[in-house]
């Protein structure tokens, strides 16, 4: 994905309206991360990249001098998180999620597998954390995996308050370039 | 996918001959692997998994009362390799290929975008490597990526020829569970 260096893509009054412009009105977390990643690649300080969507292809197509096509697959439940890479020297693995509640952010949004898995990786020396967005205000905060789990698998709630990450979480500033510097929190709290 | 404790699928004699049957006569790579990935997984020794295949989705169906339908994807260029995860502390990132070739593993099966990926991991301080499975033998050989990279980037050859896989590479032995045990020779490399 190409984008321009103040991180927005252009987009021309006369381009039709579709079902993916809607939800793309302010940048997603996803557009962010992948754009600060890309920042980190290019400028050789990290390498972590989004991992593909999980599909469970069904039905492909073979059509004579084109690419094969596929006709029919359908989306799976990831059973990791959909970020990791490596970072000085350290494995990273992380998952990112975006709310649109003013008050708290929902377990439901989180698969049991990708807890287990972020468990597991932390078991094995991982630094392996969440990054959670607040659309209503805008605000992203970086929260250790470890901070959050116990909460997730104790079942006594089923979501964590806007509050508790004020307390518990570190405010990701937001920047032109990269969006959003995680490495920084990670640099003060691991190394 | 769950397999039987000795990894192989039984497959009936009334079994209809498909497109995949045939191409899954002897046990693929990609299979051996992913067995042994679950068993360092159950056996709480690695996390490692297979990165999803890369899928552009251009059009998806939404049926009500059933699962979105992807009815338009095609296969993307992947940018990484297909494996990473952790071991003991290390991040850990492969490319694993099988060749029919009885004589040479030829370099257009691996695409230069996972040689540079190769590289910036390897430089941040990964354990990066290629499993290379010599069908013709049934011989499966780990060979660090920091030996292949220089021979792939000079452009000077176009394969590596099975003597060379002999000499610089190392033979993972077939066993049963965990069918190819590279762990091991991580063990023996690094540790």
């Amino acid at each position: 994905m190409i984008n321009y260096p103040n991180g927005k893509k252009i987009i021309s009054s006369q381009s039709t309206v579709n079902h993916t412009s809607t939800s793309r009105r302010g940048m997603t977390l996803e557009h962010d991360i992948n754009q600060t990643n890309a920042y980190y690649l290019s400028t050789d300080q990290a390498v972590i990249h989004k991992k593909p969507t999980p599909v469970q292809i069904v039905h492909v197509d073979y059509p004579r001098r084109t690419a094969a096509k596929i006709t029919e697959a359908y989306f799976k439940v990831p059973s990791t998180t959909d970020y990791n890479g490596i970072y000085k020297g350290k494995y990273i693995d992380f998952e990112a999620k975006e709310t649109a509640s003013k008050t708290s952010f929902p377990f439901s949004s989180i698969h049991p597998h990708q807890i287990e898995h972020l468990k597991k990786v932390l078991a094995h020396g991982a630094i392996g954390f969440f990054i959670i967005r607040f659309k209503a205000y805008d605000e992203t905060f970086f929260v250790e995996a470890s901070k959050i789990i116990p909460h997730y698998l104790d079942g006594q709630k089923r979501s964590l308050s806007y509050k508790w990450f004020k307390q518990e979480g570190i405010l990701i500033p937001f920047g032109l370039c990269p969006s959003i510097n995680y490495l920084k929190v990670i640099d003060q709290l691991y190394f």
